[in-house]
């Protein structure tokens, strides 16, 4: 029998469990009736104890409808939750962060809202996961105007850092100042779309340069509004290209974030480019373009989202430090704190001459406390920001 | 300073953790992007599967949303957590239980109900808790319409069923013929209508001889339909009761879960009980009726809710048992099988001169064998019957 996925996933029988943390046997009767009344009390006396006597401080929900399951499209709730567990799993082991699997039976945005705000007195963090579009970006432009613990869309944000992460390094390395550059996105997805989103509030809204294809579809101020950031959108392409081949010509950058290869378009496009220049294929699990072509075609600097790429640009780079530093401080994301994230990351990963860091335990401190520090930087009270980098330390520490 | 529940449960911050439970570091690719594609693919095709490839076979929910947390009241979602926990905590220690706190924010039974259907997926069984009455009755009775899950409203049922077997063993040691006997209840909130429910059942509706007092009021088929049980307390009362004092006269039981004592009623009133008798006083932590007065008023048979009581009621010792039967057969419970676990658990008892079992965890083995072994009676297809038994050895006998 051959050693396939779901073996694995047949002999496991799932990826978690529940474990006891304290010592039950001998305190029964403090941790369940009739003891536990009394921390009950004092939460209801002050509901900020919440997170000094139960486990929400670390406890997160990856939450997602089954609407947009990896690049499997619909396919429910029931089996996107092989998904939500392996996220669950891999915040535990990167970041010691305690995170349910939620896959949710809420197909509209008014559901997946109500289903957020009932759950949020439990939580201390929302991952929403495999959400489609537009209704994962409105359902978190709503929350966060009520929620009052960090939420962030992992597939748009998470993404979209470790993008940034990469073309900075790149441009960096090449000599290039970014806005005078052509940059190309190929797709109009969560991931482009949260990449495009960050570019726009680094570069001030100077994204004229910035050219987004999706299929044969190319965005401009007129056509932008079809699309759920039509108002970002709006301001690319100020060139006028009309096509993908068009675009390519001259550009520095191409992004794509499309769909599975080969043949998603003619590769000697490519060959338009200008020199050096800059190739990240995230399609999965076969890249858009492959390094192998890549190479052929004489692009400059290659990443893909293969774990076997050299240059992997993995969204599992940021989530686990990402959630570590919100849940820390208990600070809302916004595009400012991504932003950071992406440029220390860039420089961790230039120190070694390369584009995105390596997959270790310490690029999750590291972005866990780049994010303690932004918010730090922005906090009035310097007792506060005390309060939290020790709360970090004590995490990090925490066998 | 005190060793108090408050400095403890600070000094744990949370009594449970995530644990991954497979070998990530090898098998990131399989148990996470892009593996973890094939089993999603695997159940899109065939639903069943989820409950191989995921642990929703040992997950369930223990949901409030904190209107009646233990006895004091609606203190809210975030003031219910411990609770709630400790529960979860209490679900893997005695039934190897995967549990999932929860306490939301969610203030109509249509909030409760629409929370419940969309976390159903990811769940294989559901453990309602303190919720206030008759919300808690209402979500149960609709849920159990359309979840196909099991749920239990362990206040309600779990307690109704330790109660009841308390009583089998009483009338059963004393030698009474329970419809026959004056049953006084004190009290009419979830664990005595829980009580009253199964009661019915199982003396096929004749329960003439059950008296109601709640407070000040007694209840008889005039007033009965201003309670949320109205249809089964319309048939209780057929002696015309008016006070507490006349219906403990010549009764064989008193069943008292109203609120914490001392002083709830004047403790002469017991020496009028026939003999002889049993008193069942489950108010926390303070009994209505201690067992120090209950002997000085000449009671026979004597139980608390107290953990220090030789005879502690106690739905501890059902609610890890029964929910693990459940999840094993996924059947919806229903009042056939807690009478069914109210007699196995008398005769239980009774084996050791008991009323009620000791805590140990064979106890918890034994109901959750009697609920799997009732709904295979049941059951047409005997090869589904020894899966379930098989999975049931399987399940007690992992570490």
């Amino acid at each position: 029998m051959e050693i396939t996925p779901s073996f694995l996933h047949k002999l496991y029988r799932g990826k978690w469990e529940l474990r006891v943390r304290v010592p039950l046997a001998r305190n029964l009767h403090v941790f369940y009736t009739p003891g536990v009344a009394e921390p009950c009390q004092s939460i209801a006396a002050d509901s900020a104890l919440v997170w000094d006597m139960t486990n929400r401080w670390n406890t997160i929900g990856v939450i997602s409808n089954g609407t947009r399951i990896l690049g499997l499209g619909n396919i429910g709730p029931e089996a996107g939750l092989p998904v939500m567990e392996g996220k669950a799993v891999l915040y535990k082991y990167y970041a010691g962060i305690d995170a349910i699997p939620l896959c949710i039976r809420a197909e509209t945005e008014e559901a997946i809202l109500a289903f957020l705000s009932a759950i949020e007195p439990s939580l201390g963090g929302i991952n929403l996961e495999d959400i489609k579009q537009p209704d994962a970006f409105n359902v978190l432009t709503e929350a966060r105007k009520f929620l009052r613990i960090p939420i962030i869309h992992d597939d748009m944000e998470g993404t979209g850092i470790i993008m940034l992460a990469a073309v900075l390094a790149s441009s960096s390395m090449a000599g290039l100042k970014l806005e005078s550059e052509k940059i190309v996105l190929l797709g109009a997805g969560s991931a482009n779309m949260g990449f495009l989103q960050l570019l726009d509030e680094l570069l001030l809204g100077n994204i004229g340069n910035v050219i987004v294809v999706d299929r044969d579809l190319v965005y401009n101020s007129e056509n932008s509004q079809q699309h759920w950031m039509g108002n970002i959108l709006s301001k690319t392409n100020k060139l006028g290209s009309s096509n993908l081949e068009e675009a390519l010509k001259g550009a520095s950058f191409l992004i794509a974030a499309s769909r599975p290869g080969p043949g998603v378009f003619p590769l000697e496009y490519l060959r338009n480019m200008k020199k050096p220049n800059t190739v990240l294929s995230l399609a999965n699990p076969v890249p858009e373009v492959s390094r192998e072509e890549a190479c052929a075609m004489g692009v400059t600097i290659y990443g893909s989202g293969r774990s076997d790429d050299p240059n992997q640009v993995n969204n599992s780079l940021i989530f686990p430090g990402l959630m570590l530093g919100l849940l820390v401080t208990q600070q809302q994301y916004n595009t400012a704190v991504g932003i950071e994230v992406a440029k220390a990351l860039s420089e961790l990963a230039m120190k070694k001459q390369r584009i995105v860091p390596q997959m270790d335990s310490e690029v999750h401190q590291f972005v866990a406390r780049t994010v303690v520090e932004h918010f730090s930087k922005k906090c009035a009270s310097k007792e506060n920001a005390s309060m939290w980098a020790e709360e970090l330390n004590w995490r990090m520490n925490r066998k």
